[in-house]
């Protein structure tokens, strides 16, 4: 039923197995630095690797059940982690998640798997950068028609067209990359955010830990302080939205009646059940799909931020289906889109009929000044600053 | 991840087996159904009733990739249920999915899945409101402060308090229950909504497909129009803040400092990882978690309503994991506030004494009167239709 | 700013004046009902109702800086016509909003407020129904291409299409109706919804207020229990969304390349300032806007439905302008859909053309049987059950 | 009716004479680098000017009624000052909005009213910014209780818990700063977006354009690429939920059985109509209202997004109430936060006895230490890092 909302390689990252994976590891790497730091023993750190190495040995549907009656997936993660490390070593059970509370495990797990969303989202972004800049320069000199509230205007060429698409997901990937990059932290806080059971040794094993787990070390825990993680969770929606657009504006060109492109279909791609031969906007339609349904996952990431004192009722609770159905949505926007700018077909004839269709309609506004000086209105002459428009749009403005 | 967002019922109901027996059934019914209308051979239906009985023949996890790639569930489905049909019946093979179209297997499975899930909330929903009943009869006489804006204000009952809770639910649950009714309706229509490649035999069909599944008719076939589902949504979404709201005034009841309710506990309830005496309000956190996800959800819903023609580009496409997620969030808000409401423990001593701890500053609103009056001012003569409106709300104003 | 997001009859109702005296009329007839119950003496009563009707005599602008520094429009305006009382009646002055609280005077002033616009309403909604009624009536026989995911498909009639945006509309005002109804309550509680000031009288002044105000009464007050509203709300956002689907399938009609519809234009419609002899789809354009306002706005409401206690913290302060901007979304988009509805062009050439230039792609559902029994392919005998179920549309199926 | 959700400095910037200003500081700014790039004659430019000097001459209230109908304010606005022109310079009435769109002009007086907005929001902010940063070294060694799912937790410092605040809102504010310099661009692009009526002379125009505007001059017309208004859109939304959160958190500081906290309280602030003595957290409330009444209009603003080709249908013109809204909801937040943040009133004792009632349990967790070591358990050894937490917080770490 989420099949057109997901894309596998997110839905990998976010499988039971890869989220038990990334507990694990931050339980694994906190054993490793209070050893470090001397806050446990050396032995019960190693115990505690060991038994967290082996995800498949964790009942999932199990630890899944428990969660839901727990209110949080760290309880029975650390209940049987614990077991586990007490059936090889009986002294070294009390050490595990030593000083830690379940909202350090879950949100250092989250951050560390976005971090491996960010690998999956960049590939796709970068196939569609550089179709849609193929596009743009090879039809740096196909006029089309412009058009406005769905009416003809005067003419602009694909390659401004393409340009424009461009510049916006080049704006948009950079704040979600930067918005990835602001928000790679660490959280570990313990119960009250202080490391209160760390004594005055809080600090510095906080710093190891994050130095092993390879994130950033934040000023303090951020456990009811969400604005990093929206301004990622926004800059993905933004991104989502400006490859919606490009996927609308496709499908439209798309249209019978228009005719002027056309996705390049392919294996499985763009079929109906009922007309065989038909040729559907396939990969746009699940891009238009993903734009539709992230604005309002956006909203309930802000409503949820919220959120009472140091750890919260409810706001935080709520954030992990909507951050991954965010990611999904971008995964699957980037890749469809990926497909569809690689391999687009344009009709430049349709364009020219397109514009001939029109009577001249269009040229009303450049006409006023060309009638009176006796120039030609072939659409090329009526460009204005497209060219120049296109060219500072594939260099950058930021 | 997302364990905490779903009950096992209801992702029972959604899980591929499930919905894959849903679209098998649709396929099967309409095979029986034309072949009562002479449009098909009897032969070929029984081939193909076969051949759907066997959802475990069927390979979900590659149907789940081709639906993307084909943007519909319908087309893999179909091609693989064609083969299945052929390697029994050669002849009869043309004839699966005969007159249909994608959209018509789909929504048709969703309707009957929804039925499903409206057994499942019903039953969360009457323990609710029984349990908020009997609260209510045992503490028709329980003194408390009523607080507006978070501040103390002239005393109410207990009794009231869950009377207006359980108005709320009974409201509620009557639009949620009408509205199922209300789009309990079979889609079928074909390529353009007209059954065209069934002739004459069109309504014919559909009536009969409908009977064979137990939904009602409609008038005409709904593909692009959205209203009904969109009503059965919010009426969910209405109903799951109501039980956010009676979930957030017991969390609220529950705080240390005011400690006048506290949720049952129970079996894997409440905990902290770092903490673990502490009792805490898990159920009600998950309901107030679900609440806060569904008004973004609907919205999803709402904005995917503006569909295009006959069949739409992206709005109908993005319906499926948000009507899923609406489901789940009503279920989950059901389940924890139906154990809520049978085991919430009342300090009604703690009520008493919050309410002489306000040293009378809530009582001056009737105190103008009293004084003058010379007349008592304890708490029980300060309730003025208190009693009369919770029996009205107990027996329901609709 | 706003001018497009608003109509005029709507701006009137929620005008300062408009709301001022909806504020003044509960204030006095709170003082009627209670001097009919002998709870205030009838002079008071005279002067509070002879204070209460001159709005143009407070300072709306004043009234409203005073609002955002109390929270609520209430407290200002209470002690001003408590001061213009006591200038005439130094004893009655007492007796204004004797037993009420904010909440009673702003609720059951947006009531009444919303009964005004359920009249504004009505009169689009019915314009819209008389213009597509006629639309589908003239067209029963008018062939067009049906279009699914924006490709061609087998043909329909634009009788059907007209009977289906018909339906939707009929639902969809159905509920809004009902909706507008059930909410059609007083509101009076007092300070804790108990009516403590009025000891054993709360009921009967209660009941008294109600029929003075023409509203229903309610089993208690409903302070914290917003579900009713929010029916409304949500109805209005399903309708507006209707409307929406109706104008995007206009305006996509009404793309040059398209040519089958066109809006009807008239006074001020559809320019362009560069373009001044081009016709836009203007109505169109204001309706998909307005439902593109409202998902949000809608969810946003459901937020504030998890309000605290008695009487809430913010999620009731913040409904007052979603409220609004619903409203006038669903106005701006039945007004705006009245006229395209009573004056839409339809091209039935271009449809016909436009049939034609698929080639006949579009018939080979259809053709498969066809052609096996060797009859035509006209169009006209594609239609399948196209006009059945435009008569079943246009004669309701609830 | 709006009162609570608007302040008065951007309801002024919002105002019609405002934007009518705005819309005619383009115009004549347009007409002045026109005649300086010899496009239009010096005299023309004289002309324009000189009439669009006096916003005081055009009737707000017809314009709006006409904009509606045009479905555009700037249809009307030309339409009147090419009136007032021709009435001075016949010949110069033409080169009124030569070469520009109608979005052009609403798109632009956008952007400079923004500008003014950010102007009173940065006020707002830094007045929060040292409200907190005070209370924050205040009460460095200020013990209390954390509170997580609003239960008990090992305590903290009133000092950190404020430099959390502080920390969240320097960082959304920094956000929000980069957004508004980000989106500070020109829009000009006449009808296509090719500035195509200026022939070659288009870029030079522009950029004369946005520096007689002070504007940035963008790489190319951005008509229907939103996404640098969408991240001012989001960080005004992040911010204004970050200051929701610190205003709940003082709310349930303030409840009169925690006791912890009080609003300054001060002119008009606070009241209720039937308890005249009560202090009700009346600033928060505003600030909790207004982020709940953000995440709906931040997703009404992205749906808006996918918008059609070169302008949009509908998409665009849904932007102005939304972004109006949003403005004002983080002007309101901050407003009141300020007057918070400066005059707190922090109850230390309170603090302390809520601790000491909790009778050590929430030392639970640092107790499993404490007493293996034999050292005591009073609060403040019980700290852990907060206050190097605190410390960290303050500096920043951005």
């Amino acid at each position: 039923m989420d099949s057109l909302a997901a894309t596998e390689a997110v839905s990998r990252i976010f499988s039971d197995t890869s989220v038990l994976q990334a507990m694990l590891a931050f339980e694994a790497a906190l054993a490793r630095a209070e050893a470090q730091c001397g806050v446990i023993p050396a032995r019960a750190a190693a115990a505690i690797t060991e038994a967290a190495r082996a995800p498949e040995t964790f009942d999932c549907a199990e630890l899944a059940r428990q969660s839901l009656r727990a209110g949080t997936p760290a309880i029975p993660l650390v209940r049987v982690l614990t077991e586990k490390v007490r059936a090889q070593d009986q002294e070294a059970a009390v050490y595990v998640h030593w000083g830690a509370t379940s909202q350090d495990v879950v949100d250092t797990a989250l951050v560390l798997l976005l971090a491996q969303c960010r690998g999956v989202l960049v590939a796709g972004h970068q196939r569609v950068q550089r179709g849609l800049r193929r596009l743009s320069q090879d039809h740096a000199n196909t006029v089309m028609l412009a058009r406005t509230l769905l009416q003809p205007a005067p003419p602009i060429t694909f390659g401004l067209k393409a340009a424009g698409w461009l510049a916006s997901l080049r704006r948009g990937w950079s704040r979600v990359d930067s918005r990835f990059a602001e928000s790679h932290y660490l959280q570990f806080g313990g119960a009250s955010g202080t490391l209160a059971a760390l004594g005055d040794r809080g600090i510095q094993v906080s710093e190891a830990l994050a130095d092993v787990l390879g994130l950033k070390h934040p000023d303090a825990p951020w456990h009811a302080h969400r604005d990093r993680l929206a301004a990622l969770m926004a800059a993905l929606s933004i991104y989502t939205a400006s490859l919606g657009k490009i996927a609308l504006d496709i499908a439209l060109l798309m249209q019978f009646e228009v005719g002027e492109a056309a996705e390049p279909g392919g294996d499985g791609r763009g079929g109906s059940s009922s007309m065989p031969h038909k040729r559907n906007p396939t990969a746009c339609m699940l891009t238009v799909a993903a734009a539709k349904r992230t604005p309002g996952l956006l909203a309930n990431f802000l409503t949820g931020m919220l959120q009472e004192h140091e750890r919260a009722l409810g706001g935080w609770q709520s954030e992990w289906t909507t951050v991954q159905a965010i990611v999904q949505a971008a995964a699957v926007a980037a890749e469809s889109m990926a497909e569809v700018a690689e391999g687009l077909r344009v009709d430049t004839g349709r364009m020219k009929h397109n514009i001939a269709a029109t009577g001249g309609l269009v040229f009303a506004e450049r006409a006023v000044i060309l009638m009176a000086e006796e120039r030609s209105q072939a659409p090329e002459d009526c460009l204005g600053s497209a060219e120049a428009f296109r060219e500072r749009l594939l260099q950058g403005d930021e």
